[in-house]
């Protein structure tokens, strides 16, 4: 290959920058790849096309207020559309960890917008018939646009795929508890032996505490929705048109079909990411309950032989390398890790979070991924749990008699009748000597018809 | 003093102990007093009182519903309502790092009001005439009293304290931010030179986004009003009068005054204090834009002469014990660590919340002791923020013209006429050369009245 | 009482300020008084020792050095072991979230000395024959002296109570270890059936884990015994008399018997207390295998009835209120609740430590107050853990030989001989349809001497 | 393409799974591949290699110890040659959220290498010549083998790639310390005007903080040496070879050229992965100190009309998509966001690290992606940040004059001679009138030679 044709020549503010031939990108973006190798990671489509939509959503506005030439218009609005759909995503090569605020994403999509939309105009991809800065940008900031295709990101991601998997999640819980009503076991407080309850008791406990955390998500929507188009560098509306706002939203509600709506206040929503703090709040919440759920289902599942053995899981793979046979809650462990990284995906956005200073916050790009990030890891792992998991988990009905039938709580139900300090007496003395309640009150002369059904676990729940 | 009179002897399940004579707790609270020698730091009061008003609470309805000797239940109300006023607090004994799930608080509080109502019933601090937990905590358990103290002294916390020192500084920033809205000044992104802004315009912001969190402060209520009395050990209602959860409920509404109510689903309130870690999580995200904010703060009055100096803070203290005559933000840094501080509750209110075990979370007293400190610290930082610094926050014109006047990026209003390509190279030029940009323009030929009024910073803002 | 006589009139460079007249601070320390109402805590005792050994050192040296009056030297060394022995514990007021980098702290210690020492040179409280700031303070700064008074806490911290409580804790566990060793059990990996264990090789596992955390503590004294006195203010050692760093090292050295040194590099020193975010680290370390080891426990001595059981745990006190003679684990909890609140110190010690800024980190008193801190809850928690319930332990042995005897996992065995498919059929079999392995053996023909062998748990150990 | 030759059936003791006929994994490999759909990321290269030197090191000791074929070893041992260059990296296919403790990535590689070496000796793909479990992981588990290739990946990043970068960022801050040394600025404490201070000795702090985390780190690799081979499942060596653990070991030091080594407690080693638990603390410390250099590095570089201006970076990309001519501190940025990453990253870890039980930590998986991926973004953030920021800083001469000799700090010169009082009366009035402290000191009659010296800056550093 001709090396001399591989290439072409770009300029930015800085000088010249020698970019592939066939890449749509420009100056600007090849020296953001040139300067940040870093993780290799790029930020997510879901961003790209967010960006796509608000710069589609710009030009029409522009147009609309005579500030951009209708043709040029059309030709970015065609490009930005293209990026919308992912046809250029391969173009899009920024990493994540970039410069501060976004700058470097903002202009690749610039970039590529604007050679792609010169092509489309009829000139070649280094015509320059689109200006990145003065066409594409018109009305825009990085500052704006970023931290607003961010909010646009996560609240897609929620509506389409968070939301929907957390809230199958919270239905395979309740039809499982209703399924598991019928077993009665041995509760089990500190660990320890504790007054009965029943199986689909603690799944509804379960189910209740996800769409807790579900509705609190959905209430981070409407804080998502709020995105500062317009507001630009640093909140002011430099130059703007008066029209311009009210034409850009109504422009991305149309081609989201989501409530998206200016800020209260535009200073605000450019000081900080503050949608996405709250968001990763609540993610790392429903984070914290995955863990104690899923907890509690591997000790359920313990076993077979010397564990809880109460539940039993689905078996979707052989669990050792070394003792055949095995099978472990591998489903189950996912989850717990996937949680483990959430909990540390908001610590992340927390630590950025307070890096922001004056106009804005400099962190921006490491937050989108991580919010995006978690968005989807949660998405699937829920997912997973669901079909993979909660559907197929069985009681064992013997075991949780059994437990139920050995606590030693069940004298609890002597309390009313002849006081906690006797009834703590009897259950000591079982323990102690390894007998049964039963025996113990034999023993004392206090067997009776009414201290029998006192103890009876079936009565307790 | 002799010795042999400054003890008596108490029993519980497991044996003897020697109480203090003048002490109304009992024996279990000494074994957790001997037991527990760890940070010296005893819950606060806000949760003894609540765990009074509960016993008042589940008194009045046993004895409404017949399950209470009337004489007793009367007794048992008035020494609760003693211990609700703080006059017994320093019978209050039990370390915050104490056994899970808080027993020994619920043991303390019911062995001092046992022993308190024996004597007003006549009989002596040792008569055993009232019973700890035959009557005391009656119909109740460890599980459910502590966790609904504990979603009890928080939301009074909250409502009687944060929410207004909160509302307070959202006042004062929005006054400020009005009395400031005259001087204009370079924004800053990056830290580096951008448009211009008024500096109320940037309060405005900080105003905005406390305000934002202010909001979700006060949704976390309804969850903190969800209190699972009558749920008991495990929240199966284990033997309880059908009239008890309506009847106590009732009694704490009035006696708080807030609408507490039962849970949606027992079990689910009872495996995990869910109101207190979502609380926590909005107090996290109230402590990253707090240090945001007062980050900016220390940023804009740093100075006198080394610093960016466009605000004025009130003196409250000399600042350096080396350096005479120096004065530092002393306030705003007590905030900033307050924050830290709050940010490192929440992780130890994480780490707790992923430690629930089946039918509860042993790790409830330092959750609670964790969001209630937590409260109480914001609301003095807080409060103290407005009164000692945000108030007294003075505006320095001259700085903040000049560094209006001189900053580079007011280029940017020459973009929209001759394009972003030109105007960056007039503003690296200026930055070069140093250079003003009226020099620049000149020397390039481009000094017109247009291109004046365009790089005007009073015309941008 | 006459409220004249309460106060006398102090001045600052501020302006004047009523202080009581019977303590010995002065007029910096009542406002910080006055402006920090946040916690209502104040810096430990070990970090006001710290400070008054500081203050007498840098007596002697400057006293030496011919900077400093004999007789007032003298004065200000009775004086400040006065302060470091407790005597004037009561005079320390400032609360821990105080102005920035400690300057309120160090004034307290400063004022307390001066008065103090005024009084023993035969002048009134009020007298001013010793300057707080240019006696007391001769030679130093806030920044050199707080930050050197914090790592000589820490440090004492450690060498006294830390590291013998956990050197206590690693005799502990393995003298546990060698008396459950002849036990043997079922291993567990998933909670799932694993080959066999001898009890006492899990503890000396824990042993080993503490032990190594325990290296790493006593390797941060190192960075912790570098304390930057001289370096004042900023790090440069600012008109400074030659011979006073090695007079003061010297006299520091020989008061606390422990071999502190200068910093390498001053101006590191002085930018952030690296030592403290270090140890802390540690301390996190720490924390962790405390839960994990803590949670084994906890599941092992589950049940009695209904989990693990393999251990007994001493009993402490009664467990429950509600549920008579049962008895937690509630040291273990304990020191897992005290584990997760320092996971969240070192949450709030990280978050102060990437706020420092230039040449300092004003952060510091809030460091200061939770690495101390955590030394003292640890060191408490663990003394707790070892007296109360290591040592206590009590390997349950037909439980663990129910296990052993058990567990699917002895197939393991077979593999060698007949391959991991064959194996795995077996063991499968035997869970599916609830049989002995000797049992699915027999019907598969497979019941051999050799195949008996091959699962016998005792040869595997 | 025939879809009926696409796939060829695999068994394991679940059932029959179709596998791609051109891939060497099988069906367990496949099952985790359906399984564990959830972030689309895969361990890294270096943890496979790691795990390839141990499969050939395996096989070469099973060899030795007569247990293992010859000619079926040598096959064994070319395959995993194979693998750890990087052969079949796209044979590697499990997602990083997997079975827990890695049972599926090492059924990975024992599926490859064993079908892999099946063709080597002349068999199909399918052949089943040499078996994965009894064969390929002939001697070993999961939970020693993971481990182990973890603790050798990041052992290796450590040596080869992060260690070697922290060095030379330590040497270029200590280089440009020196370059910077002759110019004298004014200090900042509070971010309020201190004393004097060189620009070089801001620099050589910066440096001999991060030297001092880098020998934590190369401390750190001690701990990471201990890999636990031969452990298998439990610790419990079953069933092994007396000669293989020494086999085995020598073979991994003589293929890696690291002094790995058994650990001194095989339990220890199972039970948590400590070495990473310590190590990515130590990342931690690394990235609280990296935000707290490179935030003051944007502190010192603000401007350029309206910041601090005292350093100048090097311009590596256009810094606004609005504003002309604006060049941001792009390169500190990212590395402060790989920071915020890193703590986020130890988060994930420690939460992780609490959730062992028992003999094994199941999350290892997370934990081994999290620490590498750490190691990987810190190598490639630090050397971007020498070569493209550390290395091209320039002092601003006059900037710094500027501060030097305005800053109101000079006034400490006066504490000595005419005491801190009267000092800070002098600094006071400068402040409050807008003077400098040559005019206050005319005013009050107190210009001297004297005083004019003692103020001079030049004599302050």
């Amino acid at each position: 290959m001709n090396t001399s044709k591989q290439f072409r020549i770009e300029h930015d503010s800085i000088g010249e920058v020698k970019v592939p031939k066939n890449m749509y990108y420009g100056a600007q973006t090849q020296r953001a790849l040139d300067n940040f190798q870093i993780s290799g990671t790029r930020l997510q489509h879901s961003i790209i096309k967010a960006q796509g939509i608000i710069k589609a959503s710009a030009a029409m506005a522009n147009m609309k207020n005579g500030q951009l030439d209708e043709e040029m218009g059309r030709a970015i609005i065609q490009a930005a559309e293209e990026v919308t759909i992912g046809k250029w995503d391969n173009h899009f090569v920024v990493d994540v960890y970039q410069a501060g605020a976004g700058t470097s994403q903002n202009m690749n999509v610039n970039e590529v917008i604007a050679n792609r939309a010169s092509e489309i105009l009829g000139g070649s991809i280094e015509s320059k018939l689109v200006h990145p800065n003065d066409h594409v940008n018109m009305s825009q900031s990085t500052n704006d646009t970023f931290h607003s295709a961010f909010n646009m990101a996560a609240a897609e991601g929620l509506v389409n795929n968070l939301i929907p998997a957390i809230t199958k999640l919270v239905e395979a819980l309740k039809k499982k508890s209703e399924e598991l009503m019928p077993i009665v076991k041995s509760g089990r407080t500190h660990l320890h032996d504790a007054i009965p309850i029943r199986l689909g008791q603690e799944f509804s406990g379960y189910a209740e505490t996800i769409a807790h955390t579900l509705k609190q998500l959905e209430g981070n929507l409407d804080t998502l929705y709020e995105i500062g188009l317009g507001g630009q560098a640093i909140g002011t509306e430099f130059n703007l048109h008066p029209k311009y706002i009210p034409n850009v939203m109504d422009e991305v509600c149309k081609r989201t079909k989501l409530p998206f709506r200016s800020p209260q206040n535009m200073f605000a929503f450019t000081q900080n990411p503050r949608a996405a703090i709250r968001t990763m709040l609540t993610l790392k919440e429903l984070a914290v309950h995955l863990i104690k759920i899923t907890s509690d289902l591997r000790l359920l599942s313990s076993g077979p032989r010397t564990g809880f053995a109460e539940i039993s899981l689905p078996s979707v793979q052989p669990g050792s390398t070394i003792m055949p046979g095995k099978v472990n809650p591998a489903i189950l462990e996912m989850v717990h890790m996937v949680s483990c990284q959430i909990i540390g995906y908001e610590a992340a956005m927390a630590t950025a979070g307070i890096a922001g200073q004056l106009e804005i916050n400099v962190m921006m790009p490491v937050m989108a991924f991580t919010l995006i990030h978690s968005i989807d890891l949660l998405t699937n792992a829920i997912t997973t749990l669901v079909t993979k998991c909660i559907d197929g988990i069985e009681g064992n009905v013997e075991k949780c008699r059994e437990h139920m039938e050995n606590s030693l709580a069940l004298v609890t139900g002597l309390s009313s009748s002849m006081g906690y300090d006797l009834a703590s007496q009897i259950g000591m003395q079982a323990d102690e000597e390894n007998k049964s309640l039963e025996q113990v009150l034999k023993e004392k002369g206090l067997l009776t018809k009414e201290t029998m059904s006192a103890i009876d676990p079936n009565s307790m729940v």
